[in-house]
């Protein structure tokens, strides 16, 4: 049997799902909806941002969630907390969240009620990188104790994003060897055009008034 | 065109990769080779803790190391350090380590020349755990800053795995919800036959003592 014929299969359904992505966002920018696919690490912050970013909106913009999780609603819970609208999405195995489950989930959601959509995708850096969600902007999450390397070993999300977030930067202390302009710089080699942002969101000292401010005004866009 | 009368083209590829699996096993087990596969979050300190473990097996154990990342040599430099054969894999766009990058790999390797070979997979708690690749044992780390709730949110590599580690413990202080017994705990209901370590591998407490006492004395053995 010769496996490499049958490898266009794949092809026509990832490009067939490129199509309702497309659709979907053009659905979503006719409601004024801007919408943001958070990627990342398992356990580098992306809920924690989402947590953070949704109390700061409050009056300003009406958001919705959706949370990509192998399993559990752990995270749906969390969110839930802040009277947003939340769906959990279980993808069993699957790395990665595609259109078709969105599709699905924008079905539960009532459009003309929300200004930004936010998508946490299932924690990983290489399998969301090819998957058109219908977003506007992709945001990828680096957290100080990943370590400083991680768009050099991941390039392939990197390239699509819109902006990084450097996490938990309370505990630069404790990882004296990362620099976060080292970890912009080699980002920005992969993407000169992306957006650079520090967060610290426990302890003391929470930083997060820059990534906030840019969120506020993002508008809706072509990918 | 109906696209899942055509997915067994790819069950037919993984049953032929496990096939592939069993002979590598069975030909490390003819020359005694012990093989690990170590998996985990991108940055959970897979790397880190392979250094210690070469470090603290010198004299006792000869052991070769094969290194899984998208991009770049940085983790092979690191390991190459130590006096040990080493081979880095890039794997580009794709989320695992495969038995068909493996077999490439070993015939690299002096089989002959060693007694224990060390696998880093690609940074991922999802892929890797689908793929063979002829390890006797599968060692998933869990690092601190991740969160407690790993297990729970990735079932399908934990339900696989032979030991688990939970690492960076040195920040256990900074994260007072991340209990280690509870993180233990949900790793057992998905795997009972799981063994548990902690490490710390930086700052004044080093902790790992537990974890090489067991690693020295690991046989071969069928999966």
């Amino acid at each position: 049997m010769n496996e490499t014929k049958k490898i266009p299969v794949l092809e026509r359904v990832m490009k067939k799902n490129e199509q309702i992505a497309a659709e979907v966002r053009e659905q979503l920018h006719e409601k004024g909806i801007v919408t943001f696919n958070f990627m990342g690490s398992p356990g580098g912050g992306k809920t924690t941002l989402i947590e953070e970013t949704i109390k700061r909106l409050q009056g300003k913009k009406r958001v919705a969630v959706i949370e990509g999780d192998l399993a559990t609603t752990i995270d749906a819970e969390r969110i839930r907390h802040y009277g947003v609208k939340v769906l959990q999405i279980n993808t069993g195995s699957m790395c990665h969240l595609d259109i078709r489950l969105i599709t699905q989930a924008l079905e539960k959601i009532d459009l003309s009620d929300i200004d930004f959509l936010f998508i946490e995708n299932v924690g990983n850096l290489v399998c969301p990188s090819s998957h058109d969600l219908g977003e506007d902007y992709r945001i990828i999450l680096a957290s100080v104790p990943e370590g400083p390397f991680k768009p050099k070993k991941y390039p392939v999300i990197y390239k699509e994003a819109d902006a990084v977030i450097i996490t938990k930067t309370d505990l630069l202390e404790y990882f004296p060897d990362f620099k976060v302009e080292i970890l912009f710089q080699h980002a920005k080699e992969i993407q000169p055009e992306i957006k650079t942002f520090v967060v610290a969101l426990k302890g003391e000292k929470i930083i997060i008034d820059d990534w906030i401010t840019w969120i506020e005004q993002a508008k809706p866009k072509k990918r």
